[in-house]
């Protein structure tokens, strides 16, 4: 099982993940190659080569770990942190740690070996919305778990070691260094100003409308002002909202489809590039909070993090976020889709 | 001029480096192949290559600009902040920005084609360091500055574009997001109890000893507690001191030594990885503080960083810090010496 470790110094807590333990010399190993498609452990068909799934959406009349199905769930072969046991909490001297306890579940996007998920259609985009949401509200009832991180790592620069559509959800015992920290400016503005911060952004990124990428009914997609990389994007609910697993079911539908045209224009302008998203969110511990609003961050990899960024938390961005924005905002999503569909 | 931005959220400022500006077909160019020692503009001979240097360690008969030195430092050709101007603080909406206003330089640090900061002597190792502290009182003394980052990239994968031996200092008119949490971090405990968090964790390192790697008159390395990365190590001066750029000349001497023999452990352990290094210190306009304590963090760049990492800042470690520091202990850097040189 691993380990999590808290720094001393920043509180910042870290998983030591002894099963995934590597020697020196396994570092120097070369990337293996892009799988085929008939030994995609993803694909329709090869259910067995993955272990049992925790769900999926699939046909009435199929089985469990079978073929029929459109969403498939799935435990991570080599998780960062394992569901059994208790949390072990305890401390070494200035040192505190806890036993490495939580899920890492993998969401298969599609039964086609697809590789983007801006080629599945809009309805199934909907059910893997739905998808994260079930797995959230099932997993939030365990007492050992605070926070549920649903993330997609897209091409090796991005982290992906599989090339077939898919995303991963990570539930600690502990809240994460970084939403920690997003939840604590959040919470500083609101003692101070009485309002949500990200509300107050969307009304002033609406207003000035410089960093808006796309702004529909229910969603807001936008650049943000302190970018940290080049072209990063948020997509933020228009009403105040701080659980992503809360959200009704039309807005899963408005969801679906802005998160999929963003892609689609990101997939456009930079030619396909390697990207994350994020959707960070509320504790589960916590109920409805006037002070944190949950959103999707999409971060393209395009840059080189080097020395500086590493040590300082300081980030150099080479995109000004509003050149970024006019960029996407003229990049027609849907000509993308025509151009795909002239080459088979 | 680039501009310095907050992050409203988690208070992160960032640099937008405007004449760093890149249209998104620019991120599809390759690396530029590694350059020919005759074209390289760090090595002597070629100092018409670079701008005018700011300080050099040369020859008593030599002219700035020429040959004849040992340590030069030069302003980086592309700053990512510039030396002139005021801040120009100013606000927008909830929105904080002010000028893209401090310093960036490079170390030179051989006049040689060297690639590793391990080959050059030792005695050139302190010229290097006393070149660190010089800029970084002089560089100080500007009331517009507040935080010196002194650091190192090498090898693409950790951002060095140039393989000529050389490190950095970016000055910045805002404390980083990193030393400002670690110093919040280290207050929060002082005020708990009293004493500086490092120095306690010094002792219990050394009453321990499974995560130290090396430990001499004057310093320590260690695996740090929760490591981030694999291998990834931290120099610290066993005497408090909160500044850097006070430290005294035998410890000087120590630190080149300890430095040099840490770098090589890692370099002969990892068949010389990518790396960076950077050194955290208390910002220029505070004084000689009781709770904080300089130190140097390296961090070798083995694994590749995914949307987990980014979006939670939890970092996922394979390699237990224990394992590392027992791997790094055992390596013979003296040896590594002996074999470098059979092989000329």
């Amino acid at each position: 099982m691993s380990e999590l470790r808290k720094d001393p110094v920043t509180s910042r807590w870290i998983i030591i993940a002894a099963e995934r333990a590597k020697r020196p010399q396994d570092f120097k190993t070369e990337q293996p190659a892009p799988m085929k498609p008939e030994a995609c452990p993803f694909c329709e068909g090869n259910e067995k080569r993955t272990p049992p799934e925790i769900m999926a959406y699939r046909k009435k009349n199929s089985y469990p770990n079978g073929p029929g199905w459109w969403v498939r769930v799935i435990p991570n072969l080599f998780p960062a942190l394992s569901i059994e046991g208790d949390l072990g909490k305890r401390g070494e001297g200035i040192y505190d740690m806890m036993r490495g306890v939580g899920a890492h579940e993998i969401f298969v996007e599609s039964p086609k070996h697809v590789v983007s998920v801006t080629d599945i259609p809009e309805e199934r985009m909907r059910e893997v919305l739905w998808a994260y949401r079930d797995r959230m509200v099932d997993l939030k009832k365990d007492r050992r778990f605070v926070y549920g991180l649903i993330f997609k790592n897209v091409g090796r620069s991005a982290g992906a070691s599989l090339e077939h559509t898919h995303s991963q959800l990570i539930v600690t015992p502990t809240i994460p260094y970084t939403p920690g920290r997003e939840m604590q400016g959040a919470s500083e503005f609101f003692r101070f100003r009485g309002r949500c911060l990200f509300c107050d952004m969307i009304q002033q990124e609406i207003d000035s409308g410089e960093r808006v990428i796309l702004n529909t009914a229910d969603f807001i997609a936008i650049a943000p002002f302190a970018s940290r990389f080049p072209f990063e994007t948020w997509i933020l609910p228009k009403e105040h909202s701080s659980h992503f697993e809360n959200l009704p079911k039309y807005e899963i539908d408005g969801l679906a489809s802005i998160l999929q045209r963003t892609l689609k224009k990101i997939e456009k302008a930079l030619c396909r590039p390697a990207y994350n998203y994020i959707i960070h969110t509320t504790p589960f511990d916590l109920g409805e909070l006037d002070q944190y609003h949950w959103h999707i961050e999409i971060m393209p990899r395009l840059t080189r993090i080097a020395g500086f960024e590493w040590g300082s938390g300081f980030y150099i961005n080479p995109v000004p976020p509003e050149e970024a924005a006019s960029c996407l905002r003229e990049t027609d999503e849907f000509a993308f889709e025509a151009a795909a569909a002239r080459t088979p």
